[in-house]
């Protein structure tokens, strides 16, 4: 019996082994709690009249985004055109992806995801909008551009309304493309001040006579807070699904929000002061995200995980009171989850506690 | 036309791309370079009468596996059971797994490998001991032990000679086990005073009656010294194959000897000093190794990568005196090649220059 959305219980692949016989390193993936994550992000997009197109990066799976576009997602965020025909291949139909797209084969590849699915991508460069106006042409499709917008996090994107209003022209001017607003990734904590801009891009944009269909923000940090949302129109958020430790220490989720950890087995005690677990940068990756440690022992939180070879942690116990010993083993909340999916071919899902199957990471390792 | 060794040129795919269209981000491997660095290698072993034991995490591929034994390496060394089932498959007859294992269904896959194969292990506790032992048993099978011992590296591993005698007194009365000897991964540049350690281990065992039949060392950056190795009969290196920029800074590897590139495209130019390349933290991986940067343009080696997001690389190009702009293609020299090898199902061969087929990484996430 699980309380499972069909989305994901029919998705489910059957198991040999057990919670207790699972081998480490695995995933584990509560899936009421992301199922609950899922849910309270959608209600919260329905009452602010914003649209909801979550970034499926973190999880990489068919089943939570057919899953987040049954509750209510207007369409899914891709980051690669092999995520893109992943999901295209699902029956997904409504796809944005938030990269430029150069080279031949990719462009040829992402036109084809363009005909059995509406696309949209960004663009911030003549250069760029070229690119995939040549993809849609040659495809017959029609794809939706987006100007990027740099409104402080340092990445892509364009930072003046001029320039912006520019680009935007350019695109609409193009066969094969449509202008369909502006996209930015706001830096954490600072969305105020992009809105600014954004505010400035649209009016140059309405100036040049262009209506802006979409005014598109994400970033899980601050997906809470409404400051700098009043001229969004559509928010993509991808961690939320899971939760980790970043945005656990931020105050963007609660502990009991966090959907994933990565189960490991203490397999050395060299040193009173040292524990290592069979659980490294293959599992957790090095990303610190500017914390202290690589992940947090749910059975130790006082551990540190100081360091990461590939196959291993090193984790301080010192602070401990009871440390673990050999053979124990261990659940660790990792500091960035959509990292740890790209690691694994599969995650084990959890359901009122028990291990109820695996879901395979469908879009793993599609980098390009 | 290839120069490829059989063992890899029999593994080739075919491509439906040239490498002027080959998508971005890819792994490029230069076979003529990384066969080179195999043979220079095992003569190096030859001559010194060291056994070469090559690490197979760097490649995770059964062609190169192959080819290093039949250059004469004595055995390959894993890091996982799930390697050691990839390369028994591929026939490889004499595998070291360099890790502990426990919980029953990991032990039980050991026991089995064991059974096709030769297979040693190691230890540095009794725990670690009666796992394995449990798992050669079960299986009928002999497993060979070696005491993991910690020579300044911090990782597992005993740090005392009667410690390590006792541990091996222990394994030798096991059924299904037998004692294989003494095992370390020494700090880089502290190989002579791991020496020391190893010295008073090997008189130790002796004294307590036990013949100590390998000292097996490795570790790639101290490779080509001999500093250390007068006790080593045995010696595991790995990331030799590709070599990388650590190892280039290090001196350990010339420009003309690193093996492996990634294969990315500029895909915005959003201020002058700044670039935007399609290799992020998916490619390259968030490790440092202490350097500056996550790898090196090969075409603008004045380019610092400062920051990375997973699809996208953050390039300080304000020290270039001819900055790549949008749709250039640039080639990337990894910080470390082995965790990039982890993250791509395939990697693309080339040699005299022409993009020759792709080899599957056999073993790319076999992470338990």
């Amino acid at each position: 019996m699980t309380d499972l959305p069909d989305a994901v219980s029919s998705r489910l692949e059957p198991l040999e082994r057990t919670l207790e016989t699972l081998e480490t390193p695995s995933v584990l993936i509560d899936a009421d709690i992301a199922d609950a994550n899922l849910r309270r992000w959608q209600e919260r997009c329905d009452k602010a009249g914003m649209a909801n197109r979550p970034h499926i990066k973190t999880h990489r799976s068919v089943a939570w985004a057919l899953r987040q576009v049954e509750l209510g997602a207007n369409g899914i965020t891709v980051q690669t055109v092999g995520e893109a025909e992943i999901m295209a291949d699902a029956g997904i139909k409504d796809l944005f992806l938030t990269t430029m797209t150069f080279g031949p084969a990719k462009l040829a590849r992402l036109g084809e995801v363009a005909k059995r699915a509406d696309v949209a991508v960004v663009a911030d460069s003549r250069e760029a909008v070229d690119a995939v106006a040549g993809a849609a042409r040659s495809a017959g499709a029609k794809i939706k551009v987006l100007v990027e917008c740099e409104t402080g996090a340092g990445r892509c994107g364009l930072a003046h309304p001029d320039e912006i209003a520019g680009l935007a022209t350019y695109i609409a001017s193009q066969d094969g493309l449509t202008f369909g607003g502006l996209m930015t990734y706001p830096a954490a904590g600072k969305r105020l001040q992009g809105e600014q801009l954004l505010q400035g891009a649209i009016a140059a944009c309405k100036a040049a006579g262009l209506d802006v269909p979409t005014v598109s923000s994400g970033g899980s940090p601050d997906m809470w807070l409404d400051d700098g949302l009043a001229p969004v129109t559509e928010y993509r958020a991808g961690t939320y699904i899971y939760n980790d430790r970043s945005l656990m220490i931020r105050g963007t989720a609660t502990a009991e929000q966090c959907a994933m950890t990565v189960l490991a087995t203490v397999v050395s005690r060299p040193t009173p002061e040292r524990a290592i677990i069979d659980a490294g940068s293959k599992a957790l990756t090095s990303d610190l995200l500017g914390l202290n440690g690589y992940g947090m022992l749910q059975e130790h939180p006082e551990a540190v995980i100081y360091q990461l070879n590939e196959e291993h942690g090193l984790v301080d116990v010192s602070k401990c009171a009871t440390p673990p010993q050999v053979g124990d083993r261990v659940h660790i909340l990792p500091n960035h989850t959509c990292v740890v999916s790209n690691l694994f071919d599969r995650m084990f899902i959890v359901s009122n506690g028990k291990l109820v199957g695996a879901l395979p990471v469908d879009a793993r390792g599609k980098s390009n």
